[in-house]
């Protein structure tokens, strides 16, 4: 309810169309809608031109199910993410159209597949296995309307693999970098272009590396400044910001 | 080196106009210079058209002078961060020009004043004590040629005054949010507006604050998705891609 | 064994009522019997106004049973936490009039209804998958006698939603706030009431949520003065003080 | 703004007593001020029922002066905590009438000495080193109008101690416990007495205590159920909230 | 190979009865004997006045079985700890006289029951859930000569059962304390008895008891100078140093 | 008031010697008594045998000469840990007969010299550094009736030292071992004595020492059965268990 | 492309045998090849001198197959770690000569035997439980062309087992010490030998081992100089950098 | 004692040259001296190759002259690490030739300048706050006998920095690589040479870098095979080890 709302209201209220009472409830009525177990937000995709997103995990497979359903009367894309194969199976038979990347557990509606962003998003990854991070990265990038760009298996202790693809890294408008292990990709990364570098530490490793810690810390370290963080295996939000800022 | 560079010397070389021992040494000639204990890169500003910066804490006053001045003879604006008082009155005293923000530690030198960003960078803090590292975030989005909306003291316990200013932050089109105790700011900012933000976690707090991890921690699992984060107390860096962000 | 009881104690023996050795041995008697791998206190449930708890976890259905047989006999109500279904089922096989919720995996028995707080306790959960944490708090405020206000859903990054329930939230005598992630939402509800508030740290989220340590400290860090705090996931002990306290 | 406001300006905007633009600037209006570096909030005492409340720690000394003594001119009592000596002296200097007390660090404006709260707020700590945030409590929870009942040195090593203050436990309505080291008076003070525990874990202690972590840890684990926990050394925290459940 | 040893060494060298390559290799030939993946040292038991001890953790069922019986060749009694189920089938299949407690997962050989303690090892546990701990610590100390007491669920919530107990508590020569969550009863055990208490922290609890850490902390920082502690649930070496002391 | 003396207490009343009131108030009365900030307990000495001890650490130097003066009344010896060159010096000006070691900042009123314990105190250290840790230990012993032996810097990294000294280690009844760094000196020794070993690790190291949290893990982890841990830098815990073990 | 490469190019370009794109694209041209989901350089096993190598982790058994079969047809040997059963009997059926080695989990293609290692490495193991890290050690270190020694079982609380095998030790050119709990064992070893010490902290332990961190923090601390460390559980680095220094 | 002094012995006592409790003492007695404080070990020098080290820090400057000055008897070398510059006037006081450097607090004493490295080591530090460490790295291995080539701030935000070192690197018979913040150097120098790399975490950084425990992470987490990790700031204990190789 935005300002010009507000004054359309005093107006009408002036006017006698509207009495008092409606007036008061009007400007009580949120823009949401009740589920029971969650609170729908049909303007959230005003508001961030951006498609609907579920959080499988902690939720069960009907739930999902549920909500989605929900969704896609009023959306054309919805992103459902950390997506068991069962609740895939469960949700794809429900509702049409779907596709499941079983690597990076993503289930996708994209209807509307209009391009909005003005340049292209990179999607780099250190190792094969920071690959299912990264994907989660690209489809979220993808179903927002962007270009993604994806350079995989390019860590640093291979730097030659890197520099190689520098060009392509040079002509991204936003770079979003996952690795794991000592997480040193998007340092690097960030020497090398000059534009945004979202990383994305990942939990690949094993012993010290504390499901993730140390690629975080390194990464919030980073010596380069172009560097922001997100949580850790965090592939869709770094994929949701790489979209926000190739489209301003 | 680009890779029309390359190509013109591969024609000289042909034409006999350069002859191979050179092309080798140019080929090997990188584009940074020594100066004993640090190498100054001065295409750096080029790549990503900002100003130089010292990080001063690590380094003797007589260091940060000596690189300052250095890079003061290329670059028309330097930023050094973390500066004590008494290395600020030395470099002031030596380099003429600079102004020093006691707050944040800043030491500015802003000669080339052009507005470069296509909008306003929104600066919020959420408390009076998180002000020093929301100045530091400033001082650089203003010296990278930012236009920068500060907005302070609006933390979540008193909600009313953060939507109070709601209208600002919209109009915003990259929002820096400092926040130390529990950092729960971004969440909050990062649901009111459709624009990245970059959260910035602060060392202001006590006991279980563990020094800003609590604050980290928190902004790392925002709940928002267009929230990225940046290192504890790293107002610099959220300057940074603020600025980076605000000029694509 | 008060000083009323003692005093009398005292004038049986100068009566010769008692003998010294009796006298000795009921001094010693304490309010609790032996049942080999657990003591049992009866007196609890007078010493609290509260309903006996057990905590499944760790302890065989068999012995979940068998304590709860023995309590059912003396306490009109049992509460019983973190029942695994297995469980659940042995335990309502073996024992008629327990309810058993899958969610949050309570089992209650409720056989005195009586309303004993006086006013109502509201539970404010962030988001779907905090409701496990706050339905255990909400079993255990009810069966404890106290009428419960569920406002789930409400997470920070939508505050809009919040404060559409301010005046529900405003009416509460205590607010029991359960929030994952982050665990921002106890310092905006804090802010918006004036009653004392009790956080749940929930271990929903991945990363460095490192299972609610983020959400934990968080809410240790509150910049809402009125916000205590409970374990990780407690939604009992939250639902157990919230009884407390409305009933005072 | 409440329902009755609005309500009263929907009418005088449908009486024409009101002018559109005047209406949608008071809606606007929110209630608090702007001071520059700090906005105070004069209706948070209406709205907690409580004096206004500063943090000393990391605002300088004249910060503080002008903060109390704008708050001074509105509510009749100002508590500040974390005070430095230097800045008490320039504060009791400037502004008559406040009362430092060195151990905790308080600094106390207390004009208004109605007692609010309906019972006693007992204020425990484990050792003489807890004292310092044992004070803070009890004069937070007395500036607020409560009668405060302080047991001092009864740590848990010493159980007969405990026991011998048992009677003064059992009469308060809310118990403040504060303890360093282990942490575990918290939990046997909680079995002792049936109204509402807020522990307060302190920085006391040394080696594997980290700076009252061991405590903290100690205190959310407690296995009494009736525990709740505020930050390391918050003792105006928990008397803030003991103050709350004393006037319900 | 102690001194007498040597010296009748020497002296049958100076004899001529050795030749010197016998005496280097006498002197070379350490008290152990090799199984290939595992090191026995026979004269351990004569060391320590002890049974042998497996660690069945990291070993297969039959590499468990091949140590056992090689072990039983020459020492009484054996003490497997840790031991599956499974391992515990095979185990006693193959070597008679083996009795399994699947609560502690020890496997026990005990055949030479003498006592050899000089007073009783009490064996404390604050939760039924800490049992099987304490049951490994009881055992132990059993296979080793000791009379041992055990106090289940005395936890300090409810302190007047620990008082109940004062007197068998202060009848034991050492004291183990088993206890999880807050971890607090060895503290208020140790001021209760003037001999040694040994702390056995356990892993019970959930949340911010950190699988024992909790639990851990609290105990080294006992306020109760007569305790030490052990590795969290590390019921076995609590028991075997109880004995220690107990024979001294 | 043990049960002799409740007898005895129970006859006089059945006599009439006592009235009952006169006993309510014997039963009530504590062997403690108010010093206002601290409650000195004068029966801790009788009931573990020992002398008083003041932890200096947190008490101002007043209020540590006061409650040593109180104690020095009653107990022939008084042990002070932790105490600053300062407070030494108001001490032993106010109380003869102190002695102050700078090294272990420990101050000692040793005026009854009793031997009471059965055998050796062996102190073991790693390193020079650990040589204040080993003091206090050693002071502590020494004061409550001990013979020790102190065998310093025998660190693992130069083993043929400590198995020059295995004759004196296995002459001991009792091992206290102090090491910082990996805190590795205790397996070693435990693997070299069968007497109990108390491990105490220091905060001797720096960088992943974290302030002896390295020395602290390791030694929890000992494979050595017979051992048993302290708090970092606690050798007053060590030298006070290690007097309990040798006087049974 | 080494420097007598690019002479020889730019040689071909004057005397126009080149021309000018061919040059640029031969520039370009780096050594290694895309498979798609991971960048093959075959060149590395030159710039090592060492076999190929796979983490089998994280990647499914037919991902792990084609990379090992495209590997197979350049390098003579190719060592696979943290293989699963499942994955092993899957790659020894598509690509003959494998050898499995369940206890570590290592699947290893030998073909080239050569020894290139100048003396021996030994590779030591604390307990039995430490030997499936070690083995992978000993593997690594075989297939890259060293002669290995294997001592197993040798922990410090038995030192003598270690001290007997002093001399094998000390003939070694290069030690791995490969120890869980807590991790004592490198600083012994490290004493014992003046060769460099590569330690492994492993996995080994429970409780406050934190999955090897306390053998990791020891092993960082040690006091030895001659010790340097590898992630927990890295066998393969530590065989990896063994082989190098017992070739150079 | 090796076993050819051993076989001499028992000749000489087969001889009688040598009687029985001679022999016996005679094996008694272990190659090092006692000072009181400090057991120095003169044949360490021997048994390493390498100069006496002494660790200041935790020493007073007395001992550590006494300590050098003993030393300085024996050995032509001493290092002196951990120097303060009050320490450092002292000792170059009392003992002639020393030289001190401020940066990194080395005092070293370097009498015999005999090269006995192989080859070259390379000491890299990615800032220049890192050069004090790295500059320990540099003194030590000088100190050994070893040719140090020292490449200073080329850090991985600028990568041409470090490929232009490139040959300078590869031409090292082994590395030190010195880096704080993110640690991230090492594993690109580690995948540019195929020497052993030995990386040194510093605790150069603020904020998430926790005092070097993110560099440290980073190092053990390094995805280059070649590198091994020392502590935090232990540019010693690299030196060291480099040396040790560099001498193979």
């Amino acid at each position: 309810m935005d300002q010009d709302h507000l004054r359309a209201l005093f107006e009408q209220v002036r006017a006698g169309e509207v009495d008092i009472d409606a007036a008061v409830i009007r400007m009580r009525h949120m823009p949401f809608e009740d589920l029971g177990f969650a609170k729908i937000d049909h303007h959230r995709a005003l508001r961030h031109g951006m498609p609907e997103v579920i959080l499988a995990k902690g939720k069960t497979p009907d739930q999902v199910a549920a909500i989605a359903g929900r969704l896609l009367e009023n959306a054309p894309n919805v992103l459902i993410t950390r997506v068991s194969e069962e609740c895939a199976r469960l949700v794809t038979t429900e509702l049409k159209g779907g596709e499941y990347f079983p690597l990076s557990g993503v289930l996708r509606f994209w209807r509307d597949r209009t391009i909005r962003g003005k340049g292209t998003v990179a999607v780099v990854s250190a190792g094969t296995s920071d690959i299912p991070v990264a994907e989660e990265a690209q489809l979220t990038a993808e179903v927002m309307g962007n270009t993604v760009d994806t350079i995989y298996d390019v860590g640093v202790a291979g730097i030659h693999r890197l520099i190689h693809n520098r060009e392509r890294l040079m002509e991204a408008r936003v770079v979003v970098v996952c690795a794991g292990m000592e997480g040193a990709l998007p340092s690097v990364v960030g020497g090398l272009v000059s534009c945004p570098v979202i990383a994305v530490p990942t939990s690949v490793g094993y012993g010290a590396s504390f499901n993730g810690l140390a690629a975080l810390l390194g990464m919030l370290n980073s010596c380069a400044s172009n560097v922001t963080v997100v949580n850790i295996d965090n592939g869709f939000g770094a994929g949701y910001v790489s979209s926000l800022i190739n489209q301003l």
